[in-house]
């Protein structure tokens, strides 16, 4: 029995099950069906950022998909010993199912798997986005799910294909649009448009991921942000855009398929707020 | 290092890229993304039936998603020596796009991980679908996604609720509508419906997948066979209406949502021409 399949990678600081171990089973219906759900959480000195949010979603994607969400204080101690030595990191977090059915329907007895991996914080990349990005729209489209929309599920090959697509243009980012001609996001993060004093999102009732960091500006800044149906003509309007995730943080659009914009009041108001929120205690 | 995370459940015949191990490595983009393909052979004293249908389906996913189609003449000798011993038998092959990646973009220098599994012959269950099942359309739909429609790729939550669903359920099938109304397929196999002698069968071209004993009931009754948009009222009027899927075969269909049907000449002819086919050199 060969245990390492791909010596030549290392993967270290990965629990699974609490384990330290860089193996799943094979069987894992993560493996299979992409069964299961994701976080992927910026942790400081040990701490994780908006760690409460990440729980939400992560409880609201399990009411979902009927799975079970694991203990806060367990998860919370896992993510600090994968984590120790480091300042800063990220934190994937993957809870499948588990492991052992071969069929759609899961096993009465399923043990679900938990799955945390420390990665190094992208300094490099985080500070660059600071600067700003040039974003084209993606041919590949979100497809429309309604029972799916809004959690981070691992089912996550539209956006394999809408990275791969935006291999080969300049652009640092990718905006998707649904099949209906509705913007989402980006690949990996939220977007937000501004008119005026006003931000507009999309709504994340059909696809895509209600990211934390969205979440938290829609909550601190109720009276002046609206969840819509947002349209691509509708970035020539908009006064600024911006992109939010919780690695990169706010992230300022310089231009959508050529069409330039220019960062302005609210977005700096915004990157303001996240770093004052994330240095109050 | 724990390498036994559930050592309760046992995973033998299991082979990752050609080594004998019940493990994949943690960081695998099929667990993180369900970033690869499937395939479910049957096979027989180390033979898979329509091994060429599968390895063009399994080619063309690769080609839809920027994959290396695995060398045949490697899977072959995989498939035999996970069934080596057993008349009869499931094969489950899932290929990934491989391990050591956390973005959505592969890395440049990705080792696809193959993952080949053996699995007991469900001989009781495929005795009792020869004798016709009942079905219900599911509340579950699948997105249209024409990116990926017909492949096997290994995204499939959908098929998990919908398997999920019908467990509260006395019908031991669930049909499958997408968010435009037309039955695509039942869970884990495909639709056909007959009017007279002429049989029609869901396009596969926005959702669903295209089933191997699909492909090879289209291309043997040309004449006969036509790919179409179905609705659920086409039920009411067809003359017979069967499943059909690699390890049961021909499974016809006796009632759906308590509206009978009655397996007639021509599932009976298709039973027929399976078993012949089937024990053809």
């Amino acid at each position: 029995m060969v245990l390492v399949n791909d010596a030549g990678k290392s993967l270290t600081d990965c629990l699974v099950n609490g384990e330290l171990s860089p193996f799943v089973r094979a069987d894992d219906r993560a493996l299979a069906f992409g069964d299961g759900l994701w976080e992927r959480v910026a942790v400081v000195n040990g701490t994780p950022w908006w760690w409460q949010d990440h729980m939400n979603r992560l409880r609201r994607g399990c009411e979902l998909l009927g799975l079970t969400a694991p203990s806060q204080s367990v998860l919370l101690r896992e993510i600090q010993t994968v984590t120790a030595g480091r300042r800063q990191a990220i934190v994937k977090l993957i809870l499948s199912r588990g492991a052992g059915s071969v069929a759609y329907l899961p096993g009465s007895d399923q043990e679900q798997t938990r799955v945390i991996t420390a990665y190094p914080w992208p300094e490099e990349r985080v500070r660059k986005a600071q600067l700003g990005v040039a974003a084209r729209v993606c041919k590949t489209r979100i497809a429309v799910q309604p029972l799916l929309g809004g959690i981070n599920h691992l089912n996550r090959l539209e956006m394999v294909l809408a990275a791969r697509e935006m291999a080969d243009h300049e652009e640092q980012e990718g905006l998707l649009l649904d099949a209906n001609d509705h913007l989402i996001s980006a690949i990996d993060s939220n977007l937000v448009l501004v008119f005026g004093d006003q931000m507009l999102t999309p709504r994340m009732d059909r696809s895509g991921v209600r990211g934390v960091l969205r979440g938290r500006i829609i909550r601190e800044f109720k009276a002046r942000t609206e969840l819509r149906r947002i349209t691509v003509d509708m970035i020539a309007e908009a006064s600024e855009v911006f992109l939010c995730d919780v690695v990169r943080g706010i992230v300022p659009v310089l231009s959508v398929d050529g069409l330039e914009l220019s960062p302005g009041p609210v977005t700096a108001e915004m990157q303001t707020w996240l770093e004052e929120s994330r240095n109050r205690p």
